[in-house]
């Protein structure tokens, strides 16, 4: 089959397409280089099932000029779209809502609007926890209000409802996957890339954002991809809206910090700034329900703590820490 | 007090105008006239407290080239952003979301962003039931997941979650209302005034869309308005999101269809185009809980089939049907 998948040189994306060539489809990538990398996709750019283009995902003219060519020659039409480009920067978002806006909804509006245009049916989305807002309730799918704290968070939700109400009319599948947070090798931002970012300009003081007290669940890359693949095989609702998560409620930021020192063998002191949240926008603490999920049949290998052991361990390496 | 109110000309912001002019505030009102009259502001138009102006709120540069130096002359700065602009024909955004997205996000976009750049500290919005999509539940606040089936519902949904990420940031309060079905006079729009305007060219046959089974609840403009202000008074949440409603489960479109007959005395006979839906991007049928509201203090003055045959009766009058 061939798949269309935005976002595609980023962290998440880039994993994705190398699992989807790996099935054998053929992959049409895109990515505005914003924050996706060539390194990202250096093996699957060896893959003569794959083809990537450089698009602007939120701007027509971009996809027009760039992409319409390409779908207009397609032999075989496209039959699921993953859309994952966003602006991954919460914080940015937080000062520039113009940010979210452009890459988080309007590249969720222009690949509905292409989907529209080619006669594309299927359309998997990657969502997140943060359109929750600050619930102090289980974060379980039925759960609402839905009061977002970040542009990002809102944003994300601007996407999913307008992805619902296409669901309406064009589109006849859609799955919604809100993921927590997602660590491993190819990491682009996130709290281990950032630590380790502070670490290589620092050897002496680790600087942490907070008391350390924030505990969030943590997913390995690995494990996102197969539950995305899992629920694109087995939810067959039109709306299929799923929380992907470990099944434990998380580590503390202190865990992780502590974690990232001992790879990194610098023996640096931790220093933290204080306070409950990382910035604002941050949500300090959540607790995800993942029970639909293992109700539809898919469990996580490991939990937040082996994800972030993991991760760790693929980042210090690929960030030349050791 | 100074109060800004968008969408000022249109049905339920005359209303709106009127009643913050009799309380004995100054208001400033803007509408770009897509649906909004000066017939509607007749009275305000009158009354030196009230200044209105033609300005596109979905449009950043009719924004700064009308509205800001009426801002930035101020004596008093803005109290309450009363932000009701938006596409009301629900049907229309259906065939082209680009209406829903113009008229009903980005307005609420550049309201957020002209109270930001002037420092307004407090935006009361209009949302709807609409958010909610098609559950077979009972509509509460604390229902999930939003899956709206309307590009209209969608934005809504994209509007309120947009206010949430900016009283993280630099609003300090906000309301947000989601309406039921408004009725009354100067209505624009809705299904009384739909079918009144079909029996204006036809007096001999009323088609009604669907079979006539689908059963919403509706609420008078003045109890609306009541409500609404209620809330501003008296909810101190920093996003205080309240369904506004009667207490009963709704009416059907066949009663409201025979009311209209029955007002307009034209003798018509009924032609129901059958199904029960009746558009694409209508909820056929919802039960809204209003105990929230109720527990806050305020109760509608009458039930659903009061409202509109109070509309029915108003609004026979006004488009000259007798
Ligand atoms: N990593 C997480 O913990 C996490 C959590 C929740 C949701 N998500 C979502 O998963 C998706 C992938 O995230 P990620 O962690 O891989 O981040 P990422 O930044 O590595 O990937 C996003 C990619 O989108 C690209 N992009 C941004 N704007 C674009 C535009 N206008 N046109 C084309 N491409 C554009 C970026 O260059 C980047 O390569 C995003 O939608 C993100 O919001 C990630
Ligand atoms: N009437 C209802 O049953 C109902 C139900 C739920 C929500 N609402 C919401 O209540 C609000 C008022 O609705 P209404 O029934 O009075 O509809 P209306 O159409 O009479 O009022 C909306 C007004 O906004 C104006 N407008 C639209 N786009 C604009 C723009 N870009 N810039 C400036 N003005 C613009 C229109 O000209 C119109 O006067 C709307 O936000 C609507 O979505 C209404």
């Amino acid at each position: 089959m061939v798949m269309f998948v935005t976002g595609a040189a980023g962290f998440i994306g880039s994993h994705l397409v190398d699992r989807l060539l790996a099935q054998g489809h053929r992959v049409i990538g895109v990515d505005n280089m914003i924050r996706g990398t060539r390194a990202n996709i250096a093996t699957a750019l060896a893959n003569p099932s794959f083809r990537f283009l450089e698009v602007d995902m939120a701007n027509p003219q971009s996809i027009r000029t760039v992409l319409y060519p390409v779908f207009e020659s397609l032999a075989e039409p496209v039959h699921t779209v993953w859309h994952l480009a966003a602006n991954s920067d919460v914080a940015a978002g937080v000062a520039d809502p113009g940010i979210d806006l452009k890459d988080t909804f309007q590249t969720t509006y222009e690949t509905v609007a292409l989907m529209r245009a080619f006669d594309m049916k299927e359309l998997a989305f990657a969502s997140t926890s943060a359109v929750y807002g600050n619930h102090p309730e289980q974060l379980v799918e039925t759960l609402g209000p839905l009061l977002p704290i970040s542009s990002y968070g809102a944003m994300k939700l601007a996407s999913e409802a307008h992805i619902s109400a296409a669901a309406e009319s064009h589109i006849s599948q859609t799955w919604l996957f809100r993921f927590p947070n997602v660590v491993g090798s190819r990491g682009t931002h996130g709290i281990i890339y950032d630590l380790l970012g502070k670490l290589l300009k620092n050897r002496e003081e680790l600087e942490v954002l907070g008391d350390g007290s924030q505990k969030k669940p943590y997913l390995h890359v690995s494990d996102l991809i197969d539950a995305m693949l899992f629920i694109r095989g087995n939810a067959t609702e039109k709306r299929a809206l799923y929380n992907i998560g470990p099944e434990d409620d998380g580590v503390t930021v202190a865990s992780i910090a502590q974690a990232v020192l001992d790879a990194s063998k610098t023996g640096a002191r931790l220093r933290y700034t204080g306070g409950n949240r990382g910035w604002v926008g941050d949500v300090p603490r959540f607790y995800y329900s993942v029970e639909k999920l293992a109700k539809l049949g898919w469990r996580p290998s490991g939990s937040s703590a082996q994800a972030v052991s993991r991760a760790v361990a693929e980042l210090v390496v690929e960030r030349g820490l050791i």
